[in-house]
């Protein structure tokens, strides 16, 4: 059995409980949360368990195995480090940290600790998600040419990040999964319209083979846009997470070069052939991804998406924070 | 009456022809094309028109007023100036010239001559983009924040220009003409996956006060997609320009920055109202721009698309090309 | 405050019973139904609430006011008269009962009783259908000319009713409440491929004035649609339901007749205008509709969704039963 | 060679023409229309071709084989006569004839002269008809359950037909097509609001084993709207013709009936696999129904739009007329 203790009761922080609740209702300790009506909320719905705003509690309970921290990004480090000192597994929000260095430091003490971490890439767990890195692995779309996201809605506003940090670690932990090499270089554009944060950016990360993510960010947009193109040698795919029943579309489209000729003959020829919609699994990812952590952690396997995968995540985020701060200047990741 | 010359019946000439024949039929004198298939589509399309292989018969015959230029944008800066010292006004595709340079002497061998340049930007000629440059100009808008493009398809490939030759121009003039201000500065990232030159590019341009356009072009696309993106102060657009029948929508949502009284506390609040798609102008653009040219001349008004809007075009590509090749690094217009 | 019984909670029982404690969380005294597992459920949620298998404990309790009848329709009638013969308020599933006579019963018992009865036609309460509502009455519409529905879906099938008594209450409700005017005749046509009962099924309701209604039900569609045209003389209106943001269109378009000079003129014009998309109200219905109930039954107002208005569906069903069986015989309402 | 004769060069008529002459140039002989301004408009796309207000002038031209009759439905009966008593074939648009007598007459004229009528049903010629009967007969959707077709849009009046006669022929002779079973009855709806003809209208065709077909046509719809399901007892399927790239989806779709154990327990399972859209061909149908005519007429083989499809087509529509009239009797076809 493992036993939670959740810190942040916000937004995200109930669909945490509830979804650990399903799994094994026993489980769920403590909840922490800074603020009076959060806290009189998790109390209403769940009468058993102890409701405290002192996250001192929790990181000191003897009775709490893992620490669930779902707070804002700037409060992690310290509430991850100290979950870890006091012997406790942590399941922590994306992004992992506010800075590579924190990351790097929780990583290390995790290990000395002999104690997992995981990062709350919660995509990772989405049927499409899933179903696409098959498509990838099993060599149906063949060598990956690019990964193209457009991800913009209007708002939420963030006090403390600007756009990049709060919509940007979904796409980079889906891009790290799906090409699983290290970038080579991060650009960055965009640009503050409000409170001095930026609200519109655009990123580029390069990796080996030339294959290239893009990724458009936008709390401005008049509508909600959840599309990703992905291109690959044999196949293409389009991602469209707002489709209720055909989100992942795979296209029998592709380029064929032929030995030129000459500047004016046609160079390249057309393949158009069948689209087709695979079924994806609707499971809840947050059921699977938390159910996945508690198996982590009974067993002692190590997540394939811990720390080291938080980290990338992190570094990519702070190469395009200086690349957009310059603007567009190439940062080597 | 303006007698034409048409040079160049592959893809595009056809419609440059067919619709100055609509508009007045006698005024197209010659056809040229390299090409002898070509040569007798035009022979069969038009009995009566004299078509042959050598654009000197067209730019040297005093029959004729006006050349139209519709070839591959190499050959661009070549034919159009000795249109230009021959005395023929000029109308020429998108991109103007291969080089700024080109553009700036072809600009001033016209003034010499007192003759007249349009640089064919049909899309400016759209009902869609009349309709979006009067709700900008009359405020419906307001300030504005930004332009996003994406204009993705499966091909045609080039076999001498990469795809942001190809595809931006369209998008670069359209953000011209309804923002009106220089660039600051350009960002464009890409890759290229078959033949060498980049198929798939993204291009962040710099404006004045804040404002932003992102272009994102791609000849790997499994499907098409024509979507921007505007966002201005008092209300957000989008544009889709492959629906039939609501092309424009207008949103009356936005965000409200309130007075901050401290990080926890809600800055923003949304504006959220009705959406209106206003009726747009069916007209086929190009019979417009033809009949908008066939006036310039006429009249010897200078055209809002003239050499001086070509050329600002080709600078934001030369500078676009630099920096894709620098891999973003940003280069100042 | 009015202290209910909720019989019945299967799939839509549940929501009657969170929407009231979300209104006033002291009023709901006990749950009913036959099922443990429905129960257990119900007892987990809500561990204040009475629960019990037997409906004649709530139907006999003096301290509840009123029964909400949330039970397949077949049992309506018993549960109805029950609750009214022991002087309580009825807030009943849609469709009110298996025939005009009973309902007629009912509403005669209610009214010598001085009891409110409530037919649960939720449609009428959702954002959609009340701007729709204003839209016909401020004029907007003009004259109206038909009212097209298409509800399809793959099932889910009923054991007990076929695809009209399932799906057509909806429309019927909403066509009662825009139109506001007796039906003439009733044709429906249909078919069966399963079970015996009809899964697909077409009905024509007959208005005064030219106004025709259709429904189009099916329980064998691959995909889910909810759309509705609505034609009028002035203007004309889609509603999506399944859009998230612009379920409403209201299109400036229409039909001019000229007066006829000849078969060979045209004898019409057409006339199409901007689109604009109002705002619809999110509010979720069953909670608007919870609170009208129960401010009728402190008021004693009569609601407009009442015994009669559940009976004029009750009638058109009964009339497109008839109809059906005899393969599209017309059936006078 | 087939030497043609047009009559009608209205909307259509230049359709025909065009084809022909992309088939076999030479082969239009002449072209026949009342209007003074349709024929200019012929004279001038064909200065070589004989232009003629007189039909009579091509009925009894010896050098004509074969009469395209591209005219008002009313008076098809007249001319095709005409053309097969002087020896000539008949392709003839649809509806075939105004009454099924004339249409029988004119097949039994065809027989005598040894002559061929093909129907102009162009949508059997569509990629998308043509996949859809493909999916039919080779079992991928199994048995049929039903067709359901909508073709809405704004206009276009007719002067002498209602909408039935206008809109229910292309759905009448693709279910012809698809089903190849006589229909059993006919049940039709609708109302007229403009100028005493039906412009909204239903109807359904009941063919033997429960096979249903339903058309919804109507004029005064604001959006245009091309959407058929299909069901079948494998899989489902949506043929979408405004789709320009995937006009066809095939969903693994549908219901399994199991032994009933009981009222309350589920008689049903659902299945939900892949879509799947393949890809359509993208041919014009125009053009391979005029090379298929006059591959006919060549070698005397008789067409599947032959007469007796074209009056099956207008049997049904007489039916749906008289149904029409009675408010929705039932007419046995």
């Amino acid at each position: 059995m493992v036993r939670f203790g959740i810190i942040g009761y916000g937004y995200w922080g109930p669909n945490i409980v509830r979804n650990i609740h399903g799994i094994s209702p026993e489980k769920v300790v403590a909840i922490c949360d800074k603020s009076e009506k959060n806290l009189a909320r998790a109390k209403r719905a769940y009468p058993d368990v102890h409701v405290t705003a002192d996250a001192s509690e929790l990181l000191t309970n003897p009775n709490i195995d893992a620490i669930a921290v779902i707070t804002p990004v700037w409060t992690h480090f310290d509430l991850a480090r100290q979950a870890l000192q006091n012997g406790k597994h942590v399941f922590i929000e994306k992004p992992f940290t506010a800075t590579a260095a924190q990351a790097a430091e929780l990583i290390e003490l995790a290990e000395q600790k002999n104690l997992t971490i995981m990062v709350d890439h919660t995509f990772l767990f989405t049927g499409a998600v899933r179903k696409i890195r098959q498509l990838v692995d099993d060599g149906t779309l063949g060598k990956l040419y690019y990964y193209d996201s457009m991800r913009v809605n209007l708002g939420l506003f963030q006090h403390d990040v600007n756009v990049l940090w709060d919509l940007a670690p979904h796409d980079l932990s889906i891009v790290d999964y799906l090409i699983g090499r290290e970038a080579e270089a991060i650009v960055a554009t965009g640009s503050g319209h409000l409170n001095g944060l930026a609200d519109v950016a655009y990123m580029t990360v390069y990796y080996p083979d030339n294959v290239i993510a893009h990724l458009n960010v936008n709390w401005l947009s008049p509508v909600k846009i959840r599309t990703t193109l992905i291109g690959g040698e044999k196949k293409m795919l389009v991602w469209n997470d707002l489709e209720a029943d055909e989100k992942i579309k795979v296209y029998d489209r592709g380029v064929n070069i032929n030995s030129a000729e000459g500047v004016y003959e046609a160079l390249v020829s057309y393949r158009s052939g069948d689209m087709y919609s695979p079924k994806v699994e609707a499971t809840e990812a947050l059921k699977l991804e938390l159910a996945y952590f508690i198996e982590c952690v009974k067993s002692g396997q190590r997540p394939f998406n811990d720390g080291q995968s938080g980290l990338r995540v992190v570094k990519l985020l702070e190469a395009a924070e200086t690349s957009l701060k310059r603007k567009g200047e190439m940062v080597y990741a």
